[in-house]
């Protein structure tokens, strides 16, 4: 099979693990029923859980342990995206080409979308001790999750974001926000993959370092696209942070030093994996393929 | 020790639980930390806690496994207040006589604590396995927390609250409401507290009885404090039902009515308690206090 039908499937076998999570849209309280399942229905790229899945295989093959954590990983990212759309935070409309959350739905019911997204991601996240996962494991990765996806990750990076936005800001202030607000998720999503295929201590630290490189990567290519996409392909306005009046690394150092910053962060990322024994010929390829994406 | 002091004693206790999580307000997401210790130190009563630690002591004196499912209930509970408050929900401006979230920090800060708050509860959760929880009991008591909390409990019935005021809603509705709004963190309380104290399947089905009728006993004196409470007492505008055009106990059965229902479901729940081996003397001041409440 080659990568891009390999990666098809892995999109899709995502799709159907989230599935098991998604309720039946009747009863009274329907409206959220059906606002949480569009929320995880409108085309997600299923990056970090495929991250996730894909550092686990190099460990162990009892998959059934990490899917809770796959499931757990995607809700709380589409939690973040819900909430970002916001009136109050970044005021999208679109997102994926499909219209947002609160857009659809009204903005309380946007608002509490994202409040039982994260709910019940970590309700899934649970089920993993019942498919049989080691307890000290799991709650390694449950701090792992909770300590990268709060204040201390990526909602403390959203929150300089915002309170930034706007403001003359320098390269380390955009380093700090890019590491929490981008890369904390992707770090966790790696991390936890190794902690519960029972990495060693060794192992997790280099993947932590691996993940910090492809998020930091993923964000810069973001700020390029945002500049050189289409709104077709991008599914969303492009020139955004132009718009409002955002500090990139573009708008810091230009397209040029932009692309050579993302090649090299995959560079380490891919020099880093080879250090470790295993089968990640599909996490190599999908490093390759997230440096290089259009959308 | 009489009732009041033994309550100020148990609050104080609390408080200390919570004070375990608060983060320290440094870093360049300083303002998230401090938005998230204001939320949780503005004078909550802590009665959910306090009714889940009363309920796991009739079952076991091993009081380190529940602290931490104590603070991820109050982080629960506050991060609901938080988001109810944003202009896009009931926008209030005070709340226990102080500004609420977004009106100090502003929506966009306002959104990001309800959600940290969501998220570092299930971390805090997460730490009675730590403490050494049983396994089966904790992936038990967390399900319980997150049906309650989520779409099927406290979010779901916000969904039909905000779906429905200012609609003419039968008495059937406003119990639906009712039942997941408020008495669904009430039963996940009570019911977490039983679980993880080891109580039989018997008894946790008369204690998710029990906390059932506390809910709605809870919820229906809240209607009437609305009413008959002046906003110093209360700690916010009274009158606010009608403000909204709300349909209440009150609206729909009169003032007279409500009173005699919230003492017979006050009843039914100390009946039912007194079913129980075990000593409770606390929890039944403590339900009888929570009925004649003035705030």
């Amino acid at each position: 099979m080659n990568f891009e039908a390999e990666l098809k499937k892995k999109i899709e076998e995502t799709n159907l693990i989230l599935k098991e999570y998604i309720p039946e849209e009747k009863g009274l309280q329907k409206t959220i029923f059906e606002a949480f399942n569009y929320s995880l229905s409108v085309g997600g790229k299923r990056i970090r859980p495929i991250l996730m899945q894909e550092t686990f295989k190099i460990y162990s093959n009892d998959m059934e342990v990490i899917k809770p954590f796959m499931a757990a990983m995607e809700m709380i990212h589409t939690s973040s995206l819900v909430h970002d759309d916001l009136p109050c935070m970044d005021n999208d409309e679109y997102r994926r080409g499909k219209e947002s959350v609160w857009k659809r739905f009204g903005e309380d019911i946007g608002t509490l979308t994202g409040d039982v997204l994260l709910i019940h991601a970590f309700e899934a996240a649970a089920k993993s001790l019942e498919k049989g996962a080691d307890s000290k494991r799991f709650v390694r990765a449950m701090k792992t999750l909770a300590f990268n996806s709060g204040m201390y990750g990526m909602m403390g990076g959203q929150t300089v974001d915002l309170e930034l936005t706007g403001k003359s800001i320098n390269s380390e202030e955009l380093e700090f926000i890019y590491k929490l607000k981008t890369a904390a998720l992707i770090v966790a999503s790696m991390e936890i993959g190794a902690i519960m295929g029972g990495a060693s201590d060794e192992d997790i630290k280099t993947i932590n370092c691996i993940a910090g490189n492809i998020g930091m990567a993923f964000q810069i290519r973001d700020d390029i696209l945002d500049v050189i996409s289409t709104t077709e392909e991008l599914g969303k306005p492009i020139l955004s942070d132009e718009k409002n009046n955002k500090t990139t690394y573009v708008t810091l150092f230009g397209e040029e030093k932009a692309d050579i910053k993302v090649e090299n962060l995959s560079n380490n990322a891919l020099n880093s994996l080879k250090t470790l024994s295993g089968d990640y010929t599909f996490l190599e390829n999908f490093i390759r393929m997230l440096a290089d994406r259009k959308n």
